[in-house]
């Protein structure tokens, strides 16, 4: 016996509702857990002291956050978990624009923008939480490989959720075949259009910090803008070299759009910061996000090489020979 | 009740032969599982059967192995452990050499040689077992989770490799500071010279591989000088900058020397192909060493940027907001 949900012949419909929001819901464990990684490692890097400053200025040993690499590995997660969180938001709040908004084309670019991030907020923050939870057992040293310590669970954790709901592989497969193929590239085109919008406002601000930013946006925005034409010129003619590079363009595109939120908090910041309001958060987030353009989003080119100039290197090696 | 081992005042130099002994192995011990996650992978990847082929060719389900982005995966994990495995037989030869040789000048060469390999084959080739085994993971998708299949127990087991006998940020602070800026980084320029000879060589072939080999393997090397004469400019007047950047330079270090490995055995590879030698073994090299050129060695400019002009950011976040 079984029992008919909803109605006959919408179950596959009624599935990918489930679906979509799974996806995303998964990307926010992955954002939720690198937090609390970051959180742990920095309790951890506080509280534990090993060795003298580097730069010899005291003679006696230190917490291990003074150390030069320990704060480099805490950049990195907290840019990554920060970057991540405020992509999910932005995408969240697409979603609702999409259903609640009275302007029915506003409604249509919504939604579009929406179905474009879902593959980045459930790739790219699972992807990235692979990375943060493994820099969080690093910062521990031995201790992190310790089960009592609690880092090396997360590690393990965060391990499932580039897997459920839809491989890595399988949100790029939908990045690459219908959300940008299909519409020859014009939604990533149009997100691409936002991003320069917000290089304008950094390029009409004097700090350095916005500068410093600019200059690794505005690349990487360049190098998306060539892998995106790549993605819908090829997907028909040559669909083996365009998804032999399908993971890689999802962490291109995640790559961007993360440090593109980065750097509108910036500027928001920046704002609050001159006008007083919470200075030392504000100033934070101003230099998490020029951590971000210039320890992770620079990584943008050498993407669009493996993508655009290696993809034959992917299959060229016989089946036998592996 | 104590027991004196050898003789006295000599312990911290008898630990260290030992030390250094166990770094090298505990790189070999991050090849060695990279190999067995590869191996375990190829063979679920053979045998598991999932999804047309993207390109329409065939309408039926195919094992995995023919998907492009499985492929991807495959051949990152090949190309990682081979490379190591090559860059670790190379460092074990010199050491040979250092020992052995009749001319004390080729022996002072070869140990220099391999002292700066001992961090690069202890700290790279753990590192990358970390990718190449989460890629086994991947793999198996959610098999890869399952305890019985094994592959999470590689990837388990590996995550102690870049901590104990001394942690990856431990390694580069060797290599950037015993290592390169004791001798003005001319050590580390001596072999940027010999991979220069490489890429004469490599000009030399008239084959698409070995040109596109060339290509990057001259970026990278050309990167890597920018890096050396930074690390050894800086070190003492900025040393909280050089070390913020340490990883990153070993990172940069051992994916240089890595894919220069693999670009010497390309050129072995096609001499012996030509002459009618293994054939298809020697072409499985070919694209192994082009994947690696094209796939990791072009990560090269990035990490040069975040390591040269990226320094400030790494350590401008105030300890309290953290």
């Amino acid at each position: 016996m079984g029992y008919l949900v909803g109605e006959e012949n919408r179950g596959l419909e009624y599935m990918f509702i489930m679906m979509n929001s799974a996806r995303y819901a998964v990307g926010m464990q992955g954002i939720a857990i690198a937090e609390r990684a970051y959180q742990k490692a920095v309790s951890f890097a506080k509280d534990r002291v090993q060795s003298r400053p580097v730069d010899g200025s005291i003679k006696s040993s230190l917490p291990i956050i003074h150390h030069p690499d320990i704060k480099r590995m805490l950049m990195t997660m907290r840019a990554y978990t920060e970057g991540c969180r405020a992509m999910a938001a932005v995408a969240a709040a697409a979603y609702d624009a999409a259903h609640h908004h009275p302007d029915a084309e506003v409604q249509r670019q919504n939604q579009a923008f929406y179905e474009f991030m879902v593959p980045l907020v459930k790739g790219y923050s699972t992807e990235m939480s692979q990375e943060v939870t493994s820099l969080g057992v690093q910062v521990h040293g031995g201790m992190g490989f310790i089960e009592e310590t609690g880092a090396a669970q997360y590690y393990r954790d965060a391990r499932i959720l580039t897997i459920y709901e839809g491989t890595t592989a399988i949100q790029a497969n939908d990045l690459v075949g219908r959300k940008t193929a299909r519409d020859g590239g014009q939604t990533a085109k149009g997100i691409a259009a936002q991003i320069e919008r917000t290089e304008a406002e950094l390029a009409s601000r004097d700090s350095l910090d916005a500068r410093a930013v600019l200059k690794r946006l505005k690349l990487a925005r360049e190098t998306f803008i060539e892998v995106v034409e790549f993605v819908a010129c090829q997907s028909k003619a040559s669909p083996n070299a365009v998804f032999a590079g399908s993971v890689p363009y999802l962490m291109l595109a995640g790559n961007l759009v993360v440090g593109w939120q980065l750097a509108r908090s910036l500027l928001v910041a920046e704002d609050l910061a001159k006008a007083g309001t919470d200075v030392a958060f504000m100033t934070a987030k101003v230099a998490t996000a020029r951590f971000y353009a210039e320890h992770i989003l620079n990584k943008a080119p050498g993407i669009r090489d493996s993508i655009v100039e290696g993809a034959g290197s992917v299959t060229a090696l016989a089946l036998e020979a592996f």
